[in-house]
């Protein structure tokens, strides 16, 4: 059963959908291009007269750019050249984040997920002239157009897209951003607008769920830009509403067509719970939130605290440990560092509430368990963490142990220096493993180190034409998709990717 | 510019619609059967446990039965099997009034009408549980339904078809109707009802506009029928309302969005509008209708007159001649025979109107035209009336020289005897000529073979499996269409074809 009293909560924190309208800027084809993300651009076509003006027969196709990505419906005003409408007219539309999308699709899908998330509508229209809008929301830059049939040729005399989302303008980048800077931020803040609906989806186009791990890093993006924290809140209460049999929160929970659990459950984002409540706090003083959602927060490390008991397991935890999206990724170590950082956060939070002999449990086991992982899992030798039993190392095992602060000072930059160094290393895949990457840079005082590595890999996504960040980017696999083998399912605007607006803006 | 006034006469008679729902009564596939219509008939699948309790996984197809005919929009409440749903339904629907158009759905579309008339959709839902309605009206008595993707197994938990008609119910048989002319005599109350929509359509599947010439019989059956004589005013204020330049009724008009010309002009249908004046005047008795449409209907006759005023053309009208689909048909005396038709009823108007001066002329017209046909088209030797300059036999030209009284009484009788042992005869193709060889026989005094046509023609329909009766039916050729080469584009139900109910119950 879920808990009323959070739903209820979570219900009084629905924002307010702002929506306006948006004109294509051009029309467009893709290109090959070797330099350009997955190896396509799309190139303006120059056009002699404007869209309306004029008409097109059955066969004929065109591709718009509305110059962002949005999230919204599509709105057309047809009609047909001489008003003689002696059939249907009948479209086919394909909505895209990326050229790719348009480019590829003709290609069999061969994707792992459903089908059913390619943007593509077959859509027929019995009367003209006619006003319509597409009942369902999109995300997307471009959208292709072709007329299957029209009765006499067709004339588009209006086509807008109603953007959607609980905030409309970016926030203005900081006075000493640079230019690629600037655009670093505006990609940023633009992935998390569109993510910002009725909750705070992991993408609009793809999954477009609420999902623990990503909202705490939306979150601290939030924070620097919007500061829309009746989302955060509502997002907050909508997972606390949820809660497994065993008392364990979900993962992500589904909030349309009313909220409901996926039941699904990943151990790291429920032991960094406590991070999500304490930032918030930070940000808000909200002291009641704190309080309501303690005790779910302290019961997540009651799930796990009986395999720690003994000092530090050498297996993974029995229970889904997401820590980044890498099949050979080895988690014990990372996971370990997830747990021992959400203890540190939720003893925080224990002392705020005056829990002192909670609070103080909680440090003791934190204390003893950074000990343990310090001896265990540190290899003097190769002056790197390992995991597992074939003691792999992993980019994911360092960056935990320093955010877990295992390792501190100078000790962790020299963590980090030896990372960068060494060769037969497990890298992060996903933009979500990077965020984290930044914030160990960041709390090591590695500010040089953090800004390079944000302007390598977020600032090649820029190069590259993205205006938004995606779920996945690795930029020696453009095609890389975790779904199968048809990057088309991928989501182009993944709000997990939005760091640079927060390492941007924070000291 | 339309005439207000007429307009305002339509609105004021825009009949309420009527909607009641309907469950398919079986599951089917299509098997071939070489006695059925074009070679498929749908055989019931027996199964063992209801709809509802079945789930369906990607790929899945089944096909409902509603048990007949119906136009109106399809209702689904879907559901996915454990209630986890991340991803959006998507299914293909296909809505067939026969099992042709499902059995060979997957050919290469090969028709001359726009391919938006076949019925089928591509929908995506993005949330489950829902129940939705597709928002286009179609005219089925199948739907094919494919499961493209769903999260997990889909179930459809309710699948309804609000069927939508002026007129719901169908008029009893008469007492002493067999059960085989209660049969032809309920397909033709089906096709008409259909077609009984905001106006009255020739076809609910394809072309769905108000043709006059259609009008014309629709409006007897309905006198014998459902007498909604609201909707047979309407659809004539309609046409009306939208005279040509030169004075001419269009041919058709379009009701959606907004009533409006289809710039056709057929010149047979215009001749024959006072028939469908006077019919409607005989059924109520209405003189103001009479009065308000006398001027157009004599301004139709006075568009060709100049043809017949040395006796009678031995050229087609420089016009749309229909009288048939039929494309070596020669339709100069058929046509020379509506006009004559036409004026007669005319000058009963007119007489009605106290018009007398007017009437006698047209009486007159007439009496020198029935001769002069008599005359030159009648060839004494075969016996039969010919047409054009290659002195083309017809059925058409016998048909229509009966009609217009040019022979009547013995002859008539004769004539229609010498028609049938014919050989070389260019014989009836749709439906409408049909209604209109039903007729001769009628008013020559020959209901036997009146009879014996009807069983044979329509009754074939029936026995073929059709439960509705289509815009053209040759028994040698099942597979014509008048549109390219593709029969799926043909109309199953159209309303010009509902002869039966009507000759079954005049004396």
């Amino acid at each position: 059963m879920p808990n009323r009293e959070f739903l209820r909560k979570a219900d009084e924190r629905i924002p307010i959908t702002r929506r306006w309208d948006v004109l294509p800027v051009a029309l467009v084809k893709p290109v090959r291009d070797s330099a350009a993300w997955q190896g396509w651009r799309m190139e303006k076509i120059p056009t002699r007269k404007p869209l309306a003006d004029r008409a097109f027969k059955n066969g004929d196709r065109f591709i718009l750019d509305f110059g962002e990505e949005l999230v919204g419906k599509l709105k057309l005003t047809l009609r047909s050249q001489r008003n003689f409408n002696d059939s249907p007219v009948r479209l086919r539309l394909l909505f895209a984040e990326t050229p790719l999308e348009i480019a590829e699709r003709n290609r069999r899908y061969t994707g792992t997920l459903s089908r059913a998330w390619i943007q593509d509508e077959i859509v027929t229209l019995d009367d003209m002239p006619q006003t319509y809008t597409l009942p369902r929301i999109y995300a997307m830059r471009y959208v292709f157009v072709e007329v299957i049939a029209t009765p006499n040729r067709l004339v588009f005399e209006d086509i807008r897209f109603t953007a959607r989302s609980a905030v409309r303008d970016l926030v203005p980048p900081l006075p000493h951003f640079s230019p690629e800077e600037t655009e670093l931020d505006r990609a940023a803040q633009r992935t998390l607008r569109n993510c910002m609906q009725g909750v705070l989806l992991d993408g609009p186009k793809r999954d477009r769920r609420l999902w623990l791990g990503d909202l705490r890093l939306e979150a601290q993006v939030n924070a620097v830009t919007f500061r829309r924290f009746d989302i955060i809140e509502r997002s907050i209460y909508l997972l606390a509403a949820f809660p497994q049999e065993n008392g364990g929160i979900p993962a992500c929970v589904f909030d349309r067509p009313e909220p409901y659990d996926a039941k699904t459950f990943i151990s790291d984002y429920a032991v960094l719970f406590p991070d999500l409540l304490w930032f918030h706090y930070e940000q808000t003083g909200n002291r009641e939130l704190l309080k309501d959602l303690f005790p779910l927060a302290a019961k997540q490390f009651d799930l796990f605290r009986s395999f720690y008991r003994n000092g530090v397991a050498q297996q993974e935890l029995p229970a889904w440990n997401f820590i980044d999206w890498c099949a050979e990724l080895d988690r014990t170590t990372a996971t370990q560092g997830c747990y021992l950082f959400g203890l540190r956060k939720l003893a925080k939070i224990a002392r705020i509430l005056k829990k002192f002999t909670t609070a103080k449990q909680l440090e003791q086991e934190a204390l003893f368990l950074s000990t343990e992982l310090k001896k265990q899992k540190f290899d003097p030798k190769k002056g790197l963490f390992v995991s597992g039993k074939k003691k792999q190392i992993s980019c994911a095992s360092q960056i935990w142990m320093i955010l877990a602060e295992v390792v501190s000072g100078n000790d962790a930059k020299l963590l980090l220096e030896k990372m960068e160094h060494c060769k037969h290393i497990v890298k992060p895949v996903t933009p979500y493993l990077h965020h984290h990457l930044l914030e160990a840079y960041r709390i090591s005082g590695e500010k040089e180190k953090m800004f390079r590595h944000l302007h390598l890999y977020w600032g090649t996504m820029i190069k590259k034409g993205m205006n938004v960040y995606p779920e996945v980017f690795v930029k020696e696999n453009e095609r890389l998709t975790p779904y199968g083998s048809d990057p088309r399912i991928n989501s182009a605007c993944h709000a997990w990717s939005c760091a640079p607006a927060y390492f941007l803006r924070i000291n």
